[in-house]
């Protein structure tokens, strides 16, 4: 395992709320790591409704999530945040010098001297499949992301699931896999017109199946998959042969390993102060709608506020000495210098 | 005396805050009525700094004060505020329902069920000359602002202040009064180099005068003003006839009569909770650089969260019977049909 980086700042989250936390920590001064679980930034905005319109910004009469991310990305430029995606955070401990060591999923070690949790619903995993001891198969026959497209050549292939992925990686894999079946639980399907219509015309070709149902159980032999029992609404089975079974259920929010530091936790929300949005471990700051407080409201806008105030709290925090003034990025040429603009002369 | 007018939400201050008080009122579906004593809205962001950049404002990496009050209005169309500009708030009485009349300097009455003071750092009122006596001339020959300046027509005009509103007035009034005489206490001018070049080739030509010192005492006749002493750096005085005095010494930001209604006041600025960003008198609201809480920072962001806090907890106070959902303007057809946009299909 390679060295801890070694940050100030480590932000979970890189929704909304933990983009903004890293522009407000670097008005202070202070550099930023942030983690997070998807593949891309932008959190809820990008993974839910990165086309729809979002209308109580302040200030902004309407935008798209993918828009307020672009925007929020352009605007921390400045303090260039490095980005560790794709993984959570796995677990967290406190260091005789009160620094917190925090491992992620792919191995990566920090840190840090100031924890931000921007997670907001949590961690966004897969939805696994609900059949007794399938796990057993994940990673090596069961797989819920794709990392090699290329294993699946020549393979008997399930895939589940009515959404884009289901669809898109269906079609991909027609004429590469040595068969393809779409299991869906309903002949309805959330993907693009585009893809549907393709995806019927490969069924009408018999290139690939559809098939309506449910997996009821599975068949091994020596210890492997090879078949999968799916039984339509009626109740009527049918087996199917697999080598590999793809399954895209959608994402969940999970708090995951963030419920084992610790912290004071109500109803799956971590309770902060509304004067520092600190957690009840000094150092560990909560913000956007992971926590919770007298009067919280799930709202973006309240998170960009916390985002301040802890980031002010976290430089006292991080030097008690120091006296930490409150400037404002229109008038300070300090706050000029670090966000790489000029600074007009003195009237 | 006109009947007050009725309404369920008035906001003293038009500047950022208080405009996204009218957003978030909105969205509950509570009309608002708005106050200020500037002659416009946006308060400090137009009043001092409407085309400075200001970076902190999420999501939007650069604007302007000007730009900022722009979007503002154009995201708070949707809620038609009635404004009522250039006028202070005089007096606020709790009647006997519950409900509070409120008059400003023009006249206006309201009486509205709840009140939110989003007053900035108070009313923006002139400079006045500080001179023992000269406010008895307040109107008559003393003036702060120009509302007429046909009465300046062949009259001995004086005008103190080195800024534009001196300069731009001084220029204006040349060839039509009597004379114009630009009185500031040094020979540096803070207005658009235009301006200065302007009134020191007018000066050359003896089309007006400037003197550099300050007003060390006045004359009357006959109860009317009729000269200045004018003392320089040196101590060195001399008399000047006057008609008219025109003073721009800027504009000061003062509580005013906020201060005389029992709310409770820390160094100038209203205590709040952080839950309903409520005064000591139910029903009225403090948001923005106005108020103080633990950890406070006078940041236009958190006058915007605070807005959003004082809405709900203004709805739940209208109508303690009612509950009140956090909806989102993603998704809620409620929320669309009050924005006047139009509700997605439901997938």
């Amino acid at each position: 395992m390679n060295q801890p980086t070694l940050t100030d700042a480590l932000i979970i989250g890189a929704g909304p709320v933990g983009l903004f936390q890293v522009f407000e920590l670097g008005l202070l001064e202070i550099k930023s790591h942030v983690i997070d679980s998807l593949p891309a930034v932008g959190g809820q905005c990008i993974e839910l409704y990165p086309d729809k319109p979002i209308y109580d910004i302040p200030a902004i009469p309407v935008c798209t999530g993918r828009e307020l991310t672009n925007n929020l990305l352009k605007q921390i430029e400045p303090f260039a945040p490095q980005f560790h995606l794709g993984q959570e955070v796995a677990s967290l401990e406190r260091q005789g010098d009160g620094r917190f060591l925090v491992s992620t999923s792919q191995g990566n070690q920090f840190l840090s001297k100031t924890v931000f949790v921007a997670a907001g619903v949590g961690a966004f995993q897969p939805r696994t499949l609900k059949l007794e001891g399938i796990e057993a198969f994940e990673g090596k026959q069961l797989f819920y992301h794709v990392n090699d497209p290329e294993r699946f050549t020549d393979k008997q292939i399930v895939i589940c699931g009515g959404g884009d992925s289901a669809l898109d990686w269906a079609l991909h894999l027609v004429g590469k896999a040595k068969s393809v079946t779409l299991l869906h639980r309903r002949d309805d399907f959330k993907a693009t017109p585009k893809a549907i219509g393709e995806m019927r015309r490969l069924c009408a070709k018999q290139k690939m199946a559809l098939l309506i149902g449910q997996i009821s159980s599975f068949e091994t032999m020596h210890g492997r998959l090879c078949a999968l029992q799916v039984t339509d609404i009626d109740g009527l089975s049918q087996t199917i042969p697999v080598d590999d079974l793809l399954v895209f259920f959608g994402l969940s929010p999970k708090l995951g390993p963030i419920a084992d530091w610790g912290l004071t936790i109500d109803r799956k929300q971590i309770t902060v102060d509304t004067e520092k949005f600190q957690t009840n471990i000094p150092g560990i700051y909560a913000v956007g709608d992971i926590n919770i407080y007298p009067g919280k409201k799930k709202l973006i806008l309240s998170g960009f506020h916390e985002a301040a105030l802890a980031a002010f709290a976290a430089a006292a925090y991080l030097q008690p000495e120091k006296q930490i003034p409150l400037q404002y990025t229109t008038t300070s040429p300090k706050l000029h210098k670090a966000l790489g603009v000029s600074s007009p002369n003195i009237e």
